[in-house]
């Protein structure tokens, strides 16, 4: 294990990635409350909210008021927040907001992206590439997202190669990180440093952050795994809010919680304190009136009760 | 991943190390049931019952009639039958049932020791011998459980030096096989790596198995960490039932779906068939009245269910 980062940096997608796939919806103020309970936990950057049309995504209409309200703690902490766009316009509602970074999107499986935005893979990122360059233009970071890499719940299989040619293409265009996503959860270790080791022939490991979801119990493993192959910085969920809508009744995003314990309880440094974290994910898991899916958290609260018990 | 197996044995513990620590109770005709489902999905040994006084663990009472009953089916498919035994008269009554494998147990922490069978690790081991040398005298082979070889509930951390010394113990005493248990499930991958570096230097690593917990989320991760030090043998328990005494509410043993799911996923073969153990889990599950708590499981339940809704 000794080629593996001393520290990883968590970017937290629970506020967008996570409830826009939750069947409850919050509020603007439940939403901030959640970002801020994160910002006291130690997370430095938070996906806040997403400039999509709210015809699409009913539950994100209310990105810009989720970003004024968070954005003063933001700041005094030196917190990133971003926000996802899909066009030009979201860019511009984005900018108006005045986010830290945007990030863009794209599939590394044809049929996924012909289903989920009606056009080709290299059609999706042609489109992409005036938003990116407005974005740097206005000194706006930007993050790409490669969703299926590690399978497709159409294609099945994904080629590792298919993998590092679209984020690649997302690097070329102006990207500084690129996360890859394991959108449908079923990937494993080995599949995990294949679909790496294709990606990191083009592009430097440092630009490389791992998306992993827990559908089938393999998350752990798999940032295990990235890890060995030096990726540092690693997408999660508080909670793990954020189903997959092609898996209905399967567990989603894996969790913030889990991650940092990982990481901790290896000596890998996060800048996150757990306790501050659970309490984050325990309030918005309230608020969606669902349990956490952390088995970290709920390891944590049964420690609790232990310990509760022991004291009366 | 160079130096992984090529092929991992599972050792089943669900009938005994699972249903012992379930609130729930069955009746031996269930649990025979489940242990001939297992051995029909490729399973081929299974520790299927306690010799220990019906005083302690009244759950495992009927041992003689699981055992009785599953037999044939055993013989038949080359399936090792195991039990847990503590003492000379154990050994007697799973001998009386024709075993093929006894079990035997101490713990790493000696705080644990004197807490579960109120005697120092020594001591145990001590009282042991006797019982493993009467065994190796009946032709009858026995394995060794380390306790809390990542951590003990009293005592927190424990060293990766005293897993060694008392997993050398019991190999020296004449245990073929010691497996080494996170009782708590607490562990992470870079600990698992250096408990087993620390046994490694005194046992060969095709005599060590790992017996992982999932009640921090780690166990996936866990076992991959031992596959990556050559380990090829993986205790599991069928829908991960079992909970942990220490930690209630908490997840227990790690799923065998989970671990199978790992494994061929990472083209390491188990010579288990997941659906078929799927449906064993899903068994279980019903007869105690709980959900499984193997997320793989949930996966293929999930896949099941999207499959039926497109064929209507």
């Amino acid at each position: 294990m000794n080629d593996m980062p001393k520290r990883v940096r968590i970017v937290e997608v629970g506020p967008r990635d996570g409830l826009q796939n939750e069947p409850s919806h919050v509020s603007a103020e439940v939403k901030a409350a959640l970002i801020e309970r994160l910002i006291d936990a130690g997370v430095r950057y938070v996906e806040a909210a997403s400039f999509v049309s709210p015809k699409w995504v009913p539950q994100m209409a209310d990105g810009a008021q989720v970003l004024e309200r968070v954005s003063a703690k933001a700041r005094a902490t030196g917190t990133t927040l971003a926000a996802l766009v899909p066009n030009i316009r979201g860019l511009e509602a984005a900018l108006a907001s005045r986010v830290d970074e945007i990030a863009v999107f794209a599939a590394a499986s044809e049929s996924f992206s012909r289903k989920n935005i009606n056009c080709s893979i290299d059609e999706s990122i042609a489109r992409f590439e005036p938003v990116i360059a407005a974005a740097r233009e206005a000194n706006v970071r930007v993050r790409g997202y490669v969703s299926c890499v590690l399978g497709c719940p159409f294609e099945g299989e994904i080629a590792p190669q298919a993998v590092a040619r679209v984020a690649k293409k997302l690097f070329d265009s102006g990207c500084y990180e690129i996360s890859l996503g394991d959108t449908i959860g079923a990937g494993t270790p080995s599949k995990t440093q294949a679909m790496l080791d294709a990606c990191i022939e083009h592009i430097p490991v440092a630009a490389l952050a791992g998306h992993f979801h827990d559908t089938w119990g393999m998350a752990a493993a798999n940032v295990l795994a990235a890890l060995q192959r030096g990726v540092a910085v690693f997408d999660a969920s508080v909670s793990g809010i954020g189903g997959c809508p092609y898996s209905p009744g399967a567990t989603g995003n894996v969790a913030t919680e889990d991650i940092v314990y990982l990481c901790e309880g290896m000596g890998i440094e996060t800048g996150i304190d757990l306790e501050t974290l659970a309490q984050a994910g325990a309030y918005i898991s309230t608020a969606l009136k669902r349990e956490t899916s952390s088995r970290v958290a709920r390891a944590l609260e049964a420690r609790r009760r232990r310990q509760e018990k022991q004291r009366i």
